[in-house]
């Protein structure tokens, strides 16, 4: 199966119904694309369609390969000010961006976020673009975190395994209007709901095991909403309209760069935990940043 | 301490400063008063304000008295139409109310309400009043599911205690818009998530133990958004609209009748699980439904 | 070009990727297509699409005729309870749902509606539906006010060319949550906006002239917003989830019906105002309601 | 009657009953406080409330002065990074937040505001922090479209009185999600609705006459939503928020600043058109900006 679902690059051919794309021009991959027009598309919310394709989801391959043929409604034309490898970015960005919208983060909001892994770190990012006055964020490791206080943290915490929740949650200060948990962790769900003021959203981004035990009854009766996210949608325009714009600074997260011949090095580099994006350049021509 | 939450009766003397009332008017009752302007209070949620007064609530003393204070911006006037029975009611299809907004039930909506009690039942009355299409309750008592469908019910479901949450979640067709919970039981809690459909909401209304285990996952990567309600906000207003234009009749829902000095045996119906509400009447000239 | 834009019928035939209907299927047909994947239709507001398909909008042809084609995707299958003349008055239905989720009319609303006209009656009977205490509506026709009693309207008020719109308004108690404009006439919409409470909605669903002179600074310091519709989307599957429950009834609308053959008459009773809706009945071999 | 309703101070004395401030606390004072519990209060909206007090609104005295007693409840302390001219700027700032959020201003959205002025400036400031894209403002004068520009504004438009509405629309690309009218002006209203996108939001800041000539057709049909805005209401915390962690600077909006004592010299240079914002300095022994 072919892997990769974070992809930019240059359109070679178009279906001859094409009309808002030619060859030549440079798009970024929207890697989800809805098969069957049901509700679930037909009300804006296509990720939920469940016969949606999605690059690199059995049986679906993905794009990481020289030349690839996708869907031309989610491909979309990226601006010379914006770069290839922003453009692939724009994929893990989008879950910080659908991650943040799910979380209500608004001007003024004030944020926690476990975990600074890639997923973490963008939402980081998205939460200050859209007007989040304090991003707290949390992490077992010190130099993630160190990451994360120059992308703009406010508040970094390192945390140890077997922290107890509620003081963790105290330490924090309760306070967070919106905590978007990106660990998957049971404990670290825990500390996310007693974490987030009444009123406030718990928004689970991160993936852990199906059945989980949580102090529901401390999120109920202090109407603290708990939200999931299924990848994203809508995001692709308003995330190539925030790079050309500069507000969101994408490219520090690239911190390893592989031609596509040394594949295995790179999945190695990430497997070792090492850095925080570890790019695949697919053209032997344009090894650039 | 004095019990009681659930009350209407008429004014016999109002402060200087009251305007909107005057002796002699019949009212309902709003049992919760914030006692703070706090962002709570001043943004519209302010059942969610820490120190707020709620009538019976330790140490709150309630109003299951002849005579009782009340803020009077927390009194509502009847309208001839609607009987202090109906106006002591609206406390309970606050609840409800306040269910359905959480959970979004609106025209077309397909409902599914765990728990055929009286909370259970009031939902099941708002939720039709809201438009929806089609309402499911579960219950383990048979009698209390011919209640519901007499009530209005489209598909009453008895359940047993030890069904396989999954199961039962697709014996209902797993596909509920909004499914409201009304037991805090467990697997109760399994089952309103499984049953809901891709997008939906599970309203947590029933209050259990702390710590609950759930299929968190599943709600995550469908976007089943998880609720709880405090109580209730600005339902009073429109309870009284709703009653005084019959949309919702929740006559039916009375059951049995005591003069307050028979409130021992009241309690004790209540105990045995006995009808639905049961009504003390403080008045003692005034017996009436 | 073929006219026709309300329409419901039987399958004869479906394309050979169609898998949700097949020959024999009784269908709604719902009468907007969009043709492109663009930021509307990905959104879900696909109404709003430039490049929509509409039935009898030129030069796209109407489905006023025995053989029709139609995307599959929009073609909705009636359950056996809900008849053909149900099924095509889905499209009027869906103008009143639409206009009144525009307006947020839920739970206890005060709804004023402006003309009693068809599109006035079904914006009554959604309203209703959606749980609205009171429902005023005006018109100038004695009749149709009658009519509008009928289906359930709790305040019909005669109004005369020539009232002043503020006092018309004041007429009305200047206290509706949402008000639901169908006339399209300038001074309905003056007294539309007066109607209006603070923070409330009026709803332009009436289509006049390009240019109106309407009291704007009334409504923006009360906060009272103004938003239109364009026919409406998504409408389709709560509407027969609403006819297939019995929670609105339309059948009452149609007062007149004609087989195809005498369309010309048919027109010509819409054309001289007679009745609310004139069915026309295509199949030679089904002349039922 | 005592002028002002944008200030900063020290607090001298507090009532018995007030407990979140104390004598030397820093304070920004939020100028409207309701005086009635009533709907609009309870449910969050108290801008609305017809009986509210605001600061040199007639009969209410303002706070124009060295010494002024205001209900606890709308006085924020302020943290002491946040300076007494930033705090005094809330109350405009506050304008430019509810502005932003009745207009859904939010991350990539393409904004328009009409008119440079002093609450057009806060709006684009705001815009900015909430993550619009691509902010556009238009103006008669080049000074103020220079500031504009300095603020952060990406296209400034220099427009002439009698310019065509449609023409300038056409101009700005008729592609905003959300355009600010701070003017008040018919023919800005006008090209307000028209450089709308479908499904956009106008947002009516500025005041001119009560009755308006507008293409409400236009709006209408294109679903562009017509809200208008009375003061705010929840702006100070996240105001003050959004000044403690730097992510507002309102700094540059005073051009000028006078002594108490030369008052008359500073409404004159108000008067004037000079500069940005005039600030009075009520503290002789603290002029400091």
């Amino acid at each position: 199966m072919v892997l990769g679902h974070e992809a930019a690059g240059c359109i070679v051919k178009v279906g001859s119904e094409v009309k808002h794309l030619k060859a030549g021009d440079r798009v970024a991959v929207e890697p989800g694309v809805p098969r069957e027009m049901d509700e679930f598309f037909k009300t804006g919310r296509y990720n939920l369609s469940p016969t949606i394709f999605f690059c690199a989801t059995p049986p679906d391959d993905g794009n990481l390969c020289r030349y690839y043929t996708h869907n031309a409604n989610f491909c979309y034309k990226l601006p010379d000010s914006v770069t290839f490898e922003e453009g692939a970015l724009i994929e893990p960005l989008s879950v910080g961006i659908y991650a943040c919208q799910r979380g209500g983060v608004s001007l003024g909001s004030t944020v926690l976020i476990c975990g600074a892994g890639p997923i973490g770190l963008v939402c980081l990012l998205v939460a200050k673009a859209m007007g989040a006055s304090q991003v707290a964020i949390t992490d077992l490791s010190a130099e993630r975190l160190a990451m994360a206080k120059e992308l703009g943290a406010d508040l970094p915490l390192q945390v140890n395994r077997g922290d107890a929740p509620e003081e963790l949650a105290r330490n924090v200060g309760s306070q967070a209007h919106v905590t978007i948990e990106c660990t998957g962790v049971e404990s670290s769900i825990q500390t996310a709901i007693y974490a987030t003021r009444p009123g406030g959203v718990v928004v689970m981004v991160g993936l852990g095991s199906e059945m989980v035990t949580i102090p529901l009854l401390s999120a109920a009766v202090r109407e603290v909403d708990i939200r999931g996210v299924f990848r994203y949608r809508n995001t692709w325009p308003m995330a190539i309209a925030m790079l050309a714009s500069k507000q969101v600074n994408v490219k520090p997260l690239v911190t390893h760069r592989f031609p596509l011949e040394q594949a295995v090095q790179a999945f190695e580099t990430t497997r070792q935990g090492l850095g925080v994006k570890v790019m695949l350049k697919c053209d032997p021509k344009d090894q650039n940043p």
